[in-house]
C-alpha cells in the first residue's frame, strides 16, 4: 500500500470497481483456442479463434479513431452494422472472433480487404456460421499481405481443438501477442438479479473475462492494442455498447493519448447470454453492475499493457482528484503519464515534481471526437475540447510514491526526504498523485517509464 | 537539395520567406552583452542583457500557455500591460531585456516574484530607466531561488561592457544557453519603403536578427524555449504583435506540440525604430514584408532548436501539402514529428512509412486556445479544435528523404530502393513529405530523432 496525499490507502481502485484475478476464466457459452500458424517468422502462436456455443453473442466494439483503419476493422464494423442495423458498426451480433498476429493487414488497399474477406469465408465455413457473424482482429507488420494459405491451414488445425475450458482462453491470449512479454488475462465475477425478476433477492453469478495484447507504449501509434472481453451475461448489443464506451474512456483512453492509437486498435465485448439474469436494461442497477465489471476488466488489462510497454521497467499511475470535473482530471492524468520527461525521470528514480507540474500545466481536454466516440462527452466537456484543463498552482498538491513534494498553498516546493522518495520510486509501480484543490473531479491514467531499451527496440524495428 | 514528391526542389522555404544567415548582426538602436555571473554551477555564461539606445522599443511577446507561468513571465507581461494598456500584456514598450540562465525562478511562489522584482530594480537602476521598461527571461532549474547577490554583481560588471557591435549579440546568445550545444543566432534583411512615403521607390534596409535557446525536444515541457528578435524597424507594438503571432504559430508552435511548453517559454520581438521607413501599418505591404522577415528568423531559430534537441543527431522536417486547409496541414506535420516511433525510426535510418502514416492518421487540430493565442484561428479551425485532421488513405502520398514510399492511389505501399532510402536518411536533416491530395493547405513542423542519449540525459537530470 502506498500512502496517498491524505495518508489513506492506495488510490488504485478509485471508482468502486470489483476486484479482479489475473487468470483466464472462460465464461459459459464460448470456446477458444490458439496456435502457431506460421504467420510470424518466429514460429510463436499467431492465430486465435473464439466462438460461441449458444448462438450469436451480443457484441459491442470500440475501434481506433485513426484515419487509416485496417482491413480487419472495416470487415468487423461492416458485419456488426449488418447484424444490428447500427450504421456506425459499434454493436451487433457475432458467433466468432478470429485474430491474426504478425501481419496487421493495414495499408494494404483493396487487396487487403479481399484477403480479410477470404479469412472470413474460411472461418465461416469451418464453423458453419454466416459470414457476417465473424469478427476480425489483427496486429503486426504494416503493409504486408496476409499469408492466406497458412491462415487456412492454421484454421483447419485450430477449429477441432477449440475448447470450453480455461486453457482455451489462455491459448487465445497467447496467440494475440506480438512484442508482449507476457500474455494478458484477467477475470472477475458479478452478481446480477436472477432471471425470475421476482425481487426474491436471488442472484446469478456472471463472469467477465478479458484478454489483450499491447500496447507498445503510452503513445501506442502503431503498437496495436487488441482486447476481447467475454461474459456469459444476457444483454442487448446497444446496452452493452453503452457500458463499454465509458469504461473504455476511463481505462484504455487513459493509456492512449487523445486518440493517438494504431490503425488496428480494437476492443470487442461479447455477451453469450448463457447465464440469464433479470433483464439488463439501460440504466438498471444490473447494467451498472455489469458495467463496473467490464470496467474493472478493462482497467486491469490497461494496467497490464502499460506495465508491459516496450522497454518499460515500471508502471506509472497518475491519480488526479480535486479537479473541476472528471474531464479535467483525466486530461491532467494523461498529460502526466504522457510526458517524456516525466517518463525519463521515473526511469531514473528522480522525484522530479517540476516536470510533473509542467506536464499538468500543459494538459488539454481531449478532443470532442474522442469524447463523443467514448460516449462520455458531457456538453461542457465537449465544448471545452482542445482547451487547457483548469489548474491553480496555489492549490495544487503533488505526491510522488507517497511523498508529498509540492503544496501550492505552502509556497510550492516542500522539503522532503529525497533519498526516501528515490527509494520508494524503486518499485514496479510508481503512483503520482495530484490534488488540484478545485472540485470533486477524479481521473487516472497509466503509463510506463522511458528507457534506453525502448529507443533501441524502436530504432531497429522494421516496418 | 532533396527531391520532393513532385521531383522539384527542397520544400524548405515553402512560404516565400527571405533567406537568412546564421551569424549575429545587431540591428541599429540596441546594445547587448553577456557574461558568467555564477548562477550556473558550471561557470558558463548565464547573464544576458540587451538595451536600447534610441528610447523605448516597441515590443511584442508570446508567452507559454502553461498554467504554471514563472515569475519572469508575470513581470514581463505586467510591464508590457502597464506601458500599452493591453490587458493581455502581449505588447507594449521596453528599454531592456534581462535573462538569467541556470535558475528558472519557476514554482517559487511569492518569494520568486519578489526576487524577480529585485532583479528588475537592479536593471532599471543600472541603466537609468523606468522599472516598467524591463523585460525578463529565465531558464534553468525549477523551484530554486535566484542568487540575487550574484545577479547584482553580474549586472554591475555587464552594464559597462554593453556594446552596439555584433559581438555583443553573440555574447547575449551565449548567455541564454542551458543544455544547448551551440548558441543560436540568425539574421536577415528586408527592404521597406523609405520614410518619405512619396512612392519614388526608395527603400530602406531593415535588419531582423534573433537569438534563442532550447528546446530540449519536440515536446519541450520543462526544456525552456527563449528567444529575442531585434529589428531596427519602426512599428507600433500592436502591429508588431499582429506579425509575431502568426509567425510563431507557423514556426515555434510547430516545434512544440499543442501548447505543450515549459513554464518559462517566451519570445520577445523588439523594434528600436532606429531606421525609419514608411509607416508599417497593419495590413500594409511593408508590414507583410516585415512579418515575413520575422517569420524567417523564427523559422530558422526553431529549426536550430529542433536540430539541437537533447540527445538528437538529426533534424526532422515534416512538410505537408494538399491538406484541406493550413490547420490540418500543420496538425499532420506536428503529429509526424511528435511521434516517438517516427523519431526512433529516424534514429535507426528506417524508412518506416507505416509509422508516418499512423502518426498522420492521429493528427488532431490544435486546441482553440492555442490557435486563439496565436491569433491565427480561423473560425473553421477554431470550431474544429480537438478534431481529427481530414485524411484519405487513398489519396495520401508519403516521401521519405526524397524516396516516394507510399501512394494511396496506387494501392498504398510502393516498391522502393530500401538501401538507397536508408542511405539518404543518413544525413543531418531528414525531410518527410506528405501530400494529402485533398486541397491546398500547407504546413511544416520540426523535430528531432529520439536517441538513447536523450533517455540517459533526462533520467539523470535533477529538478
Amino acid at each position: 500500500m502506498t500512502a496517498t496525499l491524505s495518508g489513506t490507502s492506495h488510490p488504485v481502485s478509485p471508482t468502486g470497481l470489483p476486484s479482479v484475478e489475473r487468470h483466464a476464466v472462460l465464461p459459459a457459452g464460448f470456446r477458444a483456442g490458439g496456435l502457431a500458424a506460421g504467420i510470424k517468422a518466429s514460429g510463436r502462436p499467431d492465430l486465435a479463434l473464439i466462438d460461441t456455443t449458444t448462438g450469436p453473442a451480443a457484441v459491442a466494439a470500440v475501434f481506433t479513431p485513426n484515419a487509416f483503419v485496417a482491413a480487419p476493422i472495416r470487415r468487423s464494423s461492416a458485419n456488426l452494422a449488418s447484424t444490428s442495423g447500427d450504421p456506425r458498426g459499434g454493436f451487433g451480433w457475432a458467433r466468432a472472433v478470429v485474430s491474426t498476429s504478425g501481419c496487421a493487414n493495414a495499408a494494404t488497399g483493396a487487396a487487403g480487404d479481399e484477403d480479410q474477406e477470404h479469412v472470413e469465408r474460411l472461418v465461416a465455413s469451418a464453423l458453419g456460421i454466416d459470414r457476417t457473424q465473424v469478427l476480425h482482429l489483427s496486429t503486426g507488420i504494416i503493409g504486408t499481405r496476409l499469408p492466406l494459405d497458412r491462415v487456412a491451414a492454421g484454421l483447419e488445425a485450430l477449429v477441432p481443438g477449440l475448447t470450453s475450458d480455461d486453457a482455451g482462453l489462455d491459448a487465445a491470449a497467447g496467440a494475440l501477442r506480438t512484442t508482449d512479454s507476457v500474455a494478458k488475462v484477467v477475470s472477475t465475477t458479478v452478481e446480477l438479479p436472477g432471471p425470475d425478476g421476482a425481487g426474491d433477492g436471488s442472484t446469478v453469478a456472471i463472469t467477465v473475462s478479458g484478454i489483450a495484447k499491447g500496447v507498445g507504449m503510452i503513445h501506442p501509434n502503431m503498437a496495436t492494442m487488441l482486447s476481447v472481453i467475454l461474459t456469459d451475461a444476457a444483454v442487448e448489443p446497444a446496452v452493452l455498447w453503452g457500458l463499454l464506451r465509458p469504461a473504455a474512456a476511463r481505462t484504455w483512453n487513459q493509456l492512449s493519448v487523445d486518440g493517438d492509437t494504431s490503425t488496428n486498435d480494437t476492443v470487442f465485448v461479447l455477451a453469450s447470454g448463457a447465464t440469464p439474469s433479470a433483464p439488463v436494461t439501460a440504466g438498471s442497477p444490473a447494467a451498472a453492475a455489469l458495467g463496473r465489471a467490464i470496467e474493472a476488466v478493462a482497467r486491469d488489462l490497461a494496467r497490464q499493457q502499460a506495465a508491459d510497454g516496450e522497454g518499460a521497467t515500471i508502471l506509472i499511475t497518475a491519480a488526479v482528484r480535486g479537479a473541476r470535473d472528471d474531464a479535467d482530471a483525466r486530461a491532467v492524468a494523461r498529460a502526466v503519464v504522457s510526458s517524456s520527461l516525466v517518463k525519463a525521470a521515473a526511469h531514473g528514480k528522480d522525484p522530479n515534481w517540476g516536470r510533473i507540474a509542467g506536464a499538468a500545466g500543459n494538459a488539454t481536454v481531449a478532443g470532442r471526437a474522442v469524447l463523443e466516440a467514448a460516449g462520455i462527452g458531457s456538453d461542457s466537456a465537449a465544448a471545452r475540447a482542445g482547451q487547457p484543463a483548469t489548474l491553480d498552482p496555489d492549490r495544487l498538491r503533488i505526491s510522488i510514491a507517497g511523498h508529498l513534494v509540492f503544496d501550492g498553498a505552502r509556497g510550492g516546493p516542500l522539503d522532503f526526504d529525497r533519498a526516501a522518495a528515490r527509494a520508494a520510486m524503486d518499485a514496479p509501480e510508481l503512483v503520482i498523485e495530484l490534488d488540484l484543490g478545485l472540485g470533486d473531479g477524479t481521473g487516472e491514467a497509466f503509463g510506463c517509464d522511458l528507457t534506453e531499451a525502448y529507443v533501441i527496440e524502436n530504432s531497429e524495428y522494421t516496418t
